[in-house]
């Protein structure tokens, strides 16, 4: 199968490298979503990546996953996957984070983004201009920055591909994938995941769900958005 | 809210534990739908354990995930949660892990597992005799431990919680949600975590899927059975 894509050599083998990037506060389901769907790609090898290696954890701090390298040390990826969680705020405002972005976005095929962290790309200056979807709590952010918010589940501008809220991630990935090799081999892939989603209940999005609860959530993310600030 | 659970002193705080079993190949994504899912329970506090506190590789090998307690360390969780992935195969014969899981399941309020997984909880002798469903390749290896597969999506019998393959986890969890603390809950955590799958193919199981895909994955599987025998 062909990828579509140049491979490079990685630690003496042919690969196309996809960097995801672990932060302090980010949500693992935004990670492992894409990931099952992008790492079954042919010759596709992803590697985890963040400002030290080592462990960091999740949003609620019981889940840890492990940074195998530092950013200066991956340059060049042909994909890059930005999963979003809590600890975006801090990484709108670390330099490494945003040159880190800037530098090898230079160089992507793809730059990719799961539910908060398409307004990291817009506070990057990457994707000014452009469309883009992110977690319906912070599409606000996405206008502060130039960037034109979409309520859709996965846009695609270009080489950007942006996911709504976390689990959206899954859905983006498996359109990515039909992108680069084709919709047979992301339909295998959907099969292999068994992604034949059930929710049993209507109410993944703000147009779906019972209005006292999109009131609840929005205002939570309020209050968490004021202690952040 | 009410868990409908007794909560437990954990390290000075009163909580509901719930235990997430990680080992070597194990699913990311298994283990991150749930997790989103469970964590948001009020009074919920999650806890990765495994035979060894570090961490541990997922089934490619690069993303790494810690193991926060030692299985004698979390006797008496409330909540289990055993993710799949190809280190079932390994989990089966460690002594270990089917003992931790047979004693924990005495004290267990909901039992839980997802994709190849439900395979393991009928080793361990826990399901003998009940209904369980499993990713879609695993089902004889449930019915040749006593266990009537049923090829459902989420099957609930008794305290026990099966899922379907990797992806089904994230509704099994939103189900068992609702039943631990009403809709109203499990319907804040769809929207917070903005669950409306959108999948850009009808291929995720085996009766949307195209049968020539089915049967790739499936000469595949046996290809990795044959290996791992």
């Amino acid at each position: 199968m062909n990828l579509g894509l140049k491979p490079q050599s990685y630690e003496g083998k042919w690969c196309v490298r996809i960097a995801i990037l672990l932060f302090e506060q980010v949500t693992a389901l935004d990670i492992a979503g894409p990931y099952k769907v992008l790492s079954y790609l042919p010759d596709a090898e992803v590697i985890c990546v963040g400002e030290r290696v080592g462990p960091v954890r999740n949003e609620k701090g019981t889940l840890g996953l492990m940074v195998d390298a530092a950013l200066p040390d991956v340059p060049d990826p042909d994909i890059i996957l930005i999963p979003g969680g809590p600890g975006q705020l801090r990484c709108m405002s670390t330099q490494a984070i945003l040159n880190w972005l800037r530098t090898t976005d230079r160089h992507t095929k793809w730059t990719t983004s799961v539910c908060t962290e398409s307004p990291l790309l817009a506070a990057a200056g990457i994707i000014k201009g452009r469309k883009a979807t992110t977690h319906w709590l912070a599409f606000d952010q996405l206008s502060n920055f130039g960037v034109t918010p979409v309520s859709e589940r996965v846009v695609f501008d270009g080489k950007y591909a942006t996911a709504a809220g976390v689990s959206a991630g899954i859905d983006m990935a498996l359109s990515l994938c039909a992108k680069i090799n084709g919709e047979y081999a992301a339909q295998a892939i959907q099969l292999g995941l068994e992604y034949d989603p059930q929710p049993p209940f209507n109410a993944g999005s703000v147009k779906k769900a019972p209005s006292e609860i999109v009131q609840l959530l929005r205002s939570r993310s309020e209050k968490i958005l004021k202690v952040a600030s």
